[in-house]
């Protein structure tokens, strides 16, 4: 289903050259105002980035309907984009012969001759616009409730960023960036990696880390609407994601339950946690501690180097070099859209949880 | 919710401490024969191994309804499981000192005093007695597809099975021993690993690598219900997991996009992928390849080692050894509550893909 | 699906001769008292009636899981009945021979020879005895919000009550005698109309009106979870229903505007309507006025008056006289699977519309 | 919620007054062909007549997307409308009066000053054209399994039509006349009950009979989303609808068994029901025989005589005479929505039920 959500639900529609693309989110009390400068802001940290970024650019202007005089009324809420900036042309060879490390080959296995491949159809990373846009918007109404969301890129390919920084930091200093890094050393750094791939008519994966601050205990529905799975679940849906960890993620495995565990104590007569190997969550449920995941994103796999395909026409192998206009890193423009449907994620847990009023 | 699925959904009910624990999974055609020796023989497997297991053993014998003759009849088949080696006293002290790392603190935050303290109610690990058995259920409806899943264990705390294997062996071999090793050698260690937390009060994590073999091209449902995005969710719904990775996971993200994606070539007038980096899964669909991925379980946090807690009544801080009968280890026992939740994923997604027939 | 609801929600499971069949209500808040006076009673008056009903009769006790100490954990409560008065002998004939009116015929088309006719398998009334317990169960739950059900029947065959009673006395004088009808009197002319009917080997039908007062104006969620319609298709899901009106119901249609329409006017500070055609419900919302809808009972298909049907095996027409034990009405012990109903979709909506806390 | 549908649903967004209105429909399966000239012929039967109709004439051309070379994808496909012809004056002054049997008093109870009175927001019958759009476009999806949905008027006030039609003509014939009545004479009795109305600034209520033939028998799913149960949800959701009822509806309550149940016999081999008292469901299934229904719509509640009202601005009684231009009878109008919702339920019923392919 292009649908995801329980009490405030997101149906994303569109494909990546379609006039259109957008979604509906269903479930926004009415009387919320809307903000369209944080979802200026926000969109402008998925835009590629001059250098590292596809040539592909969209202006990227959301229409908003659904709240009149900037306030929402109780109807669901639209939010599309036009698409202009599109190449179909670029795009109909990859029917027949299908781009490895993509939809392609499945897409056309589930759609048949149907599916649309131009620019990737709904597999296409342009579809996470409208999901930026969308968690841009609720940020506000987890606001109320006392919750943000931040994160940062903590590796590209071979260059990894091992230092510890304050959430209130990475919530700021993260967004003055594109490549969405801690700071203009490794910026710089991770800038090369980019274009060293680029050069080779390659591309490199990347790493990013998100927080969520200032969630109230007990947030996550039981058994299997839990935070940790709502979240994963959202997180997957990204384009490029391949696995997903909270608080020390697989490295918990090699950890004695002595060291795992977050002792409790007590400060300023609140219960907190002394360290935050889980993440922030126990049981599915927040325990009120910075919730703190991490997302890998694979590399893109549309290269202009030459790879192994096959030709589904003629039924035999075949060679391909990737046309089009792609990014040789998603990673960095990932970043706001993990954002983006953890804070979609939250809204609709804390929604269903009773946490907003 | 307690509810999962969309075509085939299952509900969960009961708690630890509960007369009855039990599933109801709804959406099997009618007709489907149902095999118990299956469901027995994946119990077995759940069931705590003697000296590295809890000694609380429970008989879980499964009493199913819903079925004639064997055969389900188009009501919805349900799994009842008696709970009678309980022993409540030992958990009250909990509600007031709640232990680190395990659900009873957002618990109780979320569902104040009414809260089942008693064996972690619904928090349990003894929950995922039903979870195993409807996989189990299921196991021949996949297989009616060509579909079977199989898990082993790769790590137990520092021990890591490194090996490459055959996947038809993981099905079988994975289950001669409590384990889930992949030879005797690697279980000998990884019981020792155990041991030797247990021996300090202590308890360690572990990893589980899972597969699904005979997928056919295409399963998975866009955008938000994707073939990973839906494994995750479910196997973040087993209690203990912290992560969950496909194909390369987070190992991805080091990769240049020639090194990761998985090249095409025709074989016996079949399209395979040379390599399975992917995990299986492309643009959220299977890509024909084995569904590989893994998944984390952090050690137990119920340790018998002393803990810092805090005292939520006397709202000071306060010490902890948690008493109770528990596993040193879950990762093991947890493997096939790891397929289980996959058989499940699969069946439901076959069968809104309209791949079962 | 065999689940109903959105917030909280219902999953029914069992067939008429299984050993057990029952419920599963999820989303119920966690330290919830469950009253099982309320229950025990609300089963008592869809018992059969001595001389009206089935001989069939069956204890009805109803096993209540997901409660400690009578409150509710935050875990799903499960209510299960044990079946024991069952003679399935009396059915099989049916496979072949399908009764008129019944589900038999639909029912083998959809689910094949592995359909359960024992009893009318999960078609049957017997079905509806989780759901009045479940409905009783969230009587105080509503309540909590100052909302109450009641209902009574206005027609049985020939016999309709044409008089406009008070709501207060519906609730409580309705209760008082099997027929659920409003008056001594009428109640002897109900019943003579059933004896009538059953003398003849024939059934009747009738007509149930349900009423619910203290709805808070605004319940209901637009655009298709809308009050009259999640009414509407719980009521449908009660075996014989064949119509629901709400207020003036089909009447309306004969009505113009300025008689249909209900004047507001302010009574004691609040809003109020002068008249209530609308049956409380305006653009799918409760308005503040009391809830008023009917159901049209068909009456009972199962007759030992012989009738036409056919011979599926040998494919030839063939006649049949049905067997089995049998109401002669049904709308009488409907009055409380309709309020049954009622109450579980107020509560649902309640519960999403946050009316409920 | 928004949404109606399980395999295939549909998401209604925007208000009457908003730049534009439409729908996502989601699990159309790829490669379906959309014939616009079917979506387009029924919008031209959901438009107002001259004479008996609204002023407010919109040109009511869809824009439809997700659609390639008119194939569909396996994409959502969107269906907008562009509102241009509002007057939003004529409404402001109904948030502080609000008219009686319109949804303004509920809507702003529930959603406050937020609401969007515009047209009546949400709650117009605007957003039916979307509706009707969808159902068309769903037409050649049910036509594939031989199921079609037909309708007429029965009744328009006083002018009640008891004749009995075949069924293929009522496909037909009621489509040729903005009354949707069977013969010239009917609508010409029926346009001047409405007109009578109209000359009184009042309005009139009506009654649509809607058919859907070819359904297979087994159609509809057990216990909650039964056929009957998910058409009236449907149906309940278009603006005005007071009641549903099936086959005989609320007249089976006066029938004998004997007299109601629908008697098999063979004919060409195929099994048929003699009569149709049932409306073609039995236990919630399509039996095989027509689907056979009524919907009664209420009289247009917004009418220019005076009408007593409140004023909640200054909380005191107020009259009213409604500005704004509206139907004096929305039945007519109304059929072609009833049809819609039809043909939508059954395609997600054949889907669900594996009835599609």
């Amino acid at each position: 289903m292009n649908r995801i959500g329980g009490s405030i639900t997101l149906t994303l529609f569109g494909a990546s050259h379609d006039s259109r693309i957008g979604c509906v989110i269903d479930g926004i009390p009415a009387g919320y105002p809307v903000n369209e400068d944080i979802i200026t802001a926000d969109l402008a940290l998925r835009k590629p980035a001059e250098g590292i970024g596809t040539p592909r650019v969209e202006a990227d202007v959301p229409e908003i309907s659904g709240i009149v005089d900037g306030i929402t009324t109780g109807c669901p809420v639209v939010i599309t984009f036009s698409n202009s900036n599109t190449r179909s042309s670029d795009y109909e060879q990859l029917r027949r012969i299908p781009r490895p490390g993509h939809a392609d080959y499945p897409a056309v296995c589930k759609f048949g001759p149907a599916h649309d491949i131009r620019g990737g159809g709904m597999f296409s990373g342009r579809m996470t616009t409208p999901l930026v846009a969308a968690g841009a918007l609720l940020r506000d109404l987890i606001g109320s409730a006392g919750i943000s969301v931040g994160s940062y890129v903590t590796r590209i390919g071979s260059v990894v960023d091992m230092n510890v920084y304050d959430v209130a930091d990475i919530m700021t200093r993260s967004r003055t960036n594109p490549l969405r890094a801690m700071s203009p050393e490794i910026e710089e750094r991770m800038r090369a990696e980019i274009l060293s791939a680029k050069s080779k008519g390659d591309s490199v994966g990347g790493i990013v880390r998100c927080f969520a601050a200032g969630l109230p205990a007990g947030l996550g529905e039981p058994f299997f609407d839990n935070l940790d799975g709502e979240i994963a679940k959202a997180v997957f849906a990204i384009p490029g994601v391949k696995a997903v960890g909270f608080g020390e993620g697989f490295a918990a495995a090699g950890l004695r339950g002595s060291e795992n565990n977050d002792a409790y104590r007590f400060f300023e007569n609140s219960v907190v946690t002394t360290t935050n190997h889980a993440g922030g969550v126990l049981g599915g449920m927040s325990n009120g501690s910075v919730l703190d995941f991490s997302a890998a994103f694979k590399p893109t796999p549309s290269i202009s180097k030459q790879q192994m395909s096959v030709d589904l026409v003629s039924q035999e192998d075949a060679d391909l070099s990737v046309k089009g206009r792609h990014d040789p890193c998603i990673a960095n423009r990932g970043a706001i859209v993990v954002e983006a449907m953890t804070v979609f994620t939250l809204a609709d847990l804390a929604a269903r949880g009773g946490f907003l009023v």
